[in-house]
């Protein structure tokens, strides 16, 4: 799945758009709409979100290889949320986009054997074989050890899908346990390695299908957890609202510019409120979004090519 | 909330009963009416494990105070899985259960946030307060360290939920990480000293709503753990088929036989395919669950008198 993913930026940028609605980004006038159809319900709040995700999409899909669904602002619409989350996932594959399931799911063996069948695989129901939601790629939280991570891998392998594995991740926080020494290295340079022996058995052209997240805020760490784990594909949190502009992004990178993909959701799917895009005006919102993608990208280009 | 649970523990019996139903779990029987009702689709498989769920709550719901739900098993049957997850939880809390979602989220800050409203909180629909998913208590993964973990502390407060954070699982190679050396103590006891900070702000009556999942696989480090977090709550995964027996539950307990709650899931709600049971018949696997309770509630008070 890695090199599909990768033949797709090639053709337009290494930029995820991040589809993690909240309602306060979403205009007045869709939101209104939304309520006048189906009250001030889960399903009203649901039906602005659709609304806005496939105006994004469509507005941004010659652009980008990918977008990704952070699962937490689709769950906080209950049913409803959630029924948006699958169809968006199959529209935006209807427009040849890879879907990044952001679920940072993660459990014992058996239970995360379920979350993979669930997000990348399918499920034999008597005679059916079903698959539940037919994510393309999904995070996966490596805090219970190989056997949560096994089970993803195993449908990675039948499926020809891919996971990005937590490694460092881009909150303040986030070195409370991640930057702990063991042994003289930090855990997240332990789970690093980690990924890196998992993805052994999953290459797919020159990096392997276990990829990892790491944190666009901590650039020195990227270029350490580059070099450790060669053929572990990246993807970067943190592009713009966290932060991190494209210089910060480079060391994510190898020497050809390859290997790590950048994930930006507010500063896309939010653009419209920024001042820079005001004069697009409310009513035109997706029309932001794809300028904030371009900039994005211009961004990005200019400071890997600069190395 | 962890008051009123402690409340229901003395009432009945330390047990959660771990609602994680596999289609194999299910007789032959309830299976093949729930697909003539609605096809080998997943919607089929949801009314299999509606009924389930439903018949195993009725037998049992006089001898616990909590279940368990394992989100994994419903996503599992996508859409219609969730469905059933939902409805679970609600017909639990018509029976007076309280409902603990083992969901194992956890994200940095603004989608922490969100995870906790959707399943502990609530969420604002224009004038309307909605709640997304309505369980009392939900699991949480340390890794992203406090700011993923404080916005679940903060809907705790508002709401008097409680949460059970992820310190030392159950499964095999949970030492993986968990249990690798940091200035002398393993991280797992580092996340255990947090845990118990984090729950000082949210004391109610001698334990506090952050508690700590520990897995009664491992009763040395329970002992310890117990020791190092005196105010925190524990629930302990693993007995009965991950192997734990009575026994090996004592250190988990402070010294009156309170401070933790016991999950077992295959071995109450599969129980009537257990040879203990055989007598019982599919066609009554509910009776079968109801008896795997009380065996197991007998094993632990006999366990818990020992000391």
């Amino acid at each position: 799945m890695i090199a599909a993913l990768m033949e797709r930026i090639e053709a337009t940028s290494p930029i995820v758009v991040g589809l993690d609605p909240k309602l306060e980004y979403i205009p007045e006038a869709v939101r209104q709409e939304a309520y006048e159809a189906c009250g001030m319900t889960l399903e009203g709040a649901a039906k602005a979100l659709a609304v806005f995700n496939r105006r994004i999409v469509d507005a941004v899909a010659d652009l980008v290889p990918a977008v990704k669904l952070q699962s937490a602002m689709y769950e906080l619409y209950g049913l409803p949320g959630l029924t948006v989350f699958k169809e968006t996932i199959d529209y935006c594959h209807e427009k040849g986009l890879a879907v990044i399931g952001d679920v940072k799911r993660g459990d014992i063996g058996s239970t995360s054997a379920a979350y993979a069948e669930a997000h990348l695989g399918t499920v034999q129901v008597g005679e059916a074989c079903l698959a539940p939601f037919g994510e393309d790629f999904a995070t996966v939280n490596p805090y219970l050890g190989s056997d949560g991570i096994r089970p993803f891998i195993e449908v990675c392998r039948r499926e020809h899908k891919g996971i990005f594995v937590l490694v460092k991740t881009s909150n303040p926080s986030s070195g409370e346990f991640q930057d702990r020494l063991i042994d003289g290295r930090p855990l997240y340079e332990w789970v690093g390695a980690q990924v890196d022996e998992w993805g052994r058995d999953c290459m797919d052209g020159d990096y392997s299908d276990v990829g990892a997240v790491v944190g666009a805020t901590y650039p020195e760490m990227g270029r350490v957890l580059r070099g450790q784990m060669p053929h572990t594909f990246i993807l970067v949190p943190g592009y713009g609202a966290q932060g991190a502009t494209g210089r910060d992004l480079k060391p994510f990178f190898d020497k050809d510019g390859r290997g790590a993909i950048v994930n930006s959701s507010r500063g896309i799917i939010a653009a419209w409120k920024q001042e820079a895009y005001a004069g697009v005006g409310a009513e035109h919102f997706e029309e932001a979004s794809r300028l904030a993608v371009q900039a994005m990208a211009k961004d990005l280009r200019e400071a890997l090519e600069e190395r």
